[in-house]
């Protein structure tokens, strides 16, 4: 159901992740290897954090592998912390809109996974979505409601409390309609400080996330070892090399938080 | 703010009307001579009955005046009941869901015109949607919602009925928000049988629609005059032809009903 | 590198081949089985010959299996001929002139495979284009190329000949350039009469190319055995379906016509 | 037939000059006020220099007005010299490969105007292409190939030399087709360094084109009078604002080239 990248550190050319690894994100778009899907080819789209108030977002709704602007665009912007996100639709249209990240404010926000029978809960989850904020929901998918929940619980003041507290109304709300194995998701947050990662199922048995183990991983993305000066980190839906030492896995029910090249790991628990 | 057109009559090209007349639809997606925008090139849509079903429809988000495949399927298709939109957005995105016709079953929906102020009052018109039928939204149009509650206020049973109680229905939501002016509209709706034409709008100053005056106006549109055997009607947003004799304007608050070919004119009017 | 089916018989809604066998067109831009890839979603195009002179040609950008434009055509649209592709494209773009079927006048013409180091022989093949026919040339693919070469060498009056001289043509100009394997092909092509398939290639290992077994294999596509007034053939990249026995190969470096419901099946050879 | 715009100087985020002016490109995308067409909606296209080798560029085929993608781009990069345009298609394809600016190594190349009845000369012009330089081509309209007749020329060497001689080129193989009122010009092309501006056509009556009185013209563009510290300069096709004080005719049939802050003007006259 997708795959996705993120990254916070020294300054990168987002080639260096979505296009020049062996198995970049754009490989990945042909031919995941750890995915439901092999095919990620239903969109694709590029956030990243540079000097306007917001951050940049280029979405568009072909394969990644055939978007003759993806790959300029990710040759040409440098940014520190970016987010990258290639989509295998599971029931919802091919727009814009319904491409990853999602932007709210100085917010973005990708997600791979699914809300279980959605067609049947969605009324009832985006009734929750606080209404000055239900304009600004533009698509039509699961993820973008669980943006707009996470932001209606307070994403702005206590990002993991307000993810929390979201994995807990979706699966408050899929008892309500007896539906089982509410929440699969791995997600990718930013404010253009922190970086959050976070993997959790209802049934325990999540997609893959990993996270670099910094300079042994990054390094080798960096020409000149211009890394040496600052941690750089990424956090990544499967390996983007055959190096699998660099990677380790991201356990179940567990979120990274990465701010100012540090990072921590925490317990994630859905909460009411 | 869009324009369509619809016909009901002997089987007929598409291209007859979308594409051929002096002042086709396509020449109006470049250059509308009675609309609020001249240029209609947010997308557009072709909604036609055949022998399945339920009618095909074919929608994309380019200009209809650059569009081959579009000038391909209205040469190709014959119908005797189809209606076609070219839009001009009004603050929503340019995506295929926001195209019209909408359908639904047997039904196809097409709307030129807005409701004043749609994101304040988006989220009250919503909820009235028939909770089982709130999934089938699938775009973020204020046209769709409008269409989804004449759904919900029985489309079905009866359809002039249902639309004026969804006119009320945005004029009562629109009051409780002190919001002026609530609904513009000309409306072209039908279920394959029944082809309804609607001109309506909350400051009884209305987006233009007219009628065609049956054989002079259509017969011109048929080659060898095969158009005797029957009459063809069309509803459109402005005339396809200089020769305005040929079309008459539908009254302010007017809704025409055409069936087997006959026309009935009806007083149009808001209610709960 | 692509996929493609061909039908002519009697008329049949086209969704019976693209959409509904178990392994229909649409599922193999997803998952091909015999191909050299297995994504086919660089575009797709159905070509049909309907009641109008020349036939409809329907050709997007976007992978086959997320365009909702594709499913509701074929699911309305009936023809006695047609053709269908999906594009795995080789290093042309992607864009709508680049997708088949390609047409001209009652001619359309698919192919799957390639011409070897096409760059460095397209400028001599395209110089032996007929002038007044080189305006015609839309797209960037060597597909389009072989075909404006077989109309230049007499598509209209003798197709298998103009074919072959085609093929050697090709061939003389890889040779010119020290280009081995020149020509990777299989075709089909039709008039609107005649329906022809071709499987060759310059080193005899040919992309896979199938029969219909005629009465047992197409007459479970038809609903109610509307089939049996007459003959219906399809020729496909890969079988649509699993029923291995109601497919045959057809052999190597042969051609195969259909006409009225009859085949004749000839050798092929690449001539000057 | 299209409208463009090109900068050189200070750095500058790209939508002060294409989103915010008055009369900005994207305002005239929808209603041109000196152009043929009113509308030039086929596409568009922003080539930018930054820190890599060569120029990015991103080009799509949609109205420029509602492609969100392109407001998020020129919003968040800078550039010390940009191109950027929009297209009125005058008989070929909307697609990306149609779309300016062209770009070959670190050149990049916009136009406006036409080569008239270039179906019929398109085959004359195409072989002048230097061979090696052929398989570059990878679109179907007259300006790619100006451009590549340019490059033949010797644009790396002697760039407005090697324009006059495409020019020249050009009307001679219209003369030899019987072909009046050949070439239609208006040009933006930069190396990187140098940026030319041309205004020409056969008959003397060509498409209008403007310079920036600098300082005056451009400083309003600048937040807080950061253009201070050097000149920076636009050529467009029409001026962003009504100040129509701040905007200098380029003459008929002259070049303008902008280097360092420099102009130069020279007489522009088509060449063997």
């Amino acid at each position: 159901m997708c795959r996705w990248i993120a990254y916070s550190g020294q300054p990168l050319y987002i080639d260096q992740l979505v296009l020049k690894p062996e198995h970049s994100l754009i490989e990945q778009s042909r031919d995941a290897r750890k995915a439901v899907h092999t095919t990620n080819a239903d969109g694709f789209g590029v956030g990243w954090y540079g000097d306007r108030p917001t951050p940049g977002v280029y979405r568009d709704i072909h394969p990644a592998w055939n978007d003759p602007n993806l790959h300029d665009l990710v040759e040409q912007i440098q940014s520190r912390l970016f987010l990258a996100h290639i989509r295998a639709a599971t029931g919802t249209p091919v727009q814009k809109t319904n491409c990853h990240p999602f932007r709210h404010g100085r917010w973005l926000f990708v997600h791979n996974g699914l809300i279980n029978e959605f067609p049947a809960l969605k009324r009832d989850l985006v009734m929750k979505v606080a209404p000055e904020r239900y304009p600004n929901i533009e698509g039509s998918t699961d993820s973008e409601i669980m943006f707009h929940l996470a932001l209606t619980f307070g994403l702005d003041d206590d990002p993991l409390r307000a993810i929390e507290k979201m994995a807990g109304f979706v699966e408050h709300v899929a008892r309500e309609h007896g539906v089982a194995d509410a929440l699969q998701m791995t997600l990718g947050i930013s404010d253009g400080h922190r970086l959050i990662g976070v993997r959790y199922s209802t049934e325990r048995s999540s997609r893959s996330l990993f996270l670099s183990r910094d300079t042994e991983a990054m390094c080798e993305l960096h020409p000149q070892g211009q890394c040496s000066s600052g941690r750089s980190l990424a956090i990544v839906s499967e390996p983007l090399s055959s190096l699998t030492a660099c990677w380790q896995e991201i356990p179940e029910s567990t979120a990274v938080v990465i701010e100012s090249g540090e990072v921590r790991t925490v317990d994630f628990a859905p909460s009411d």
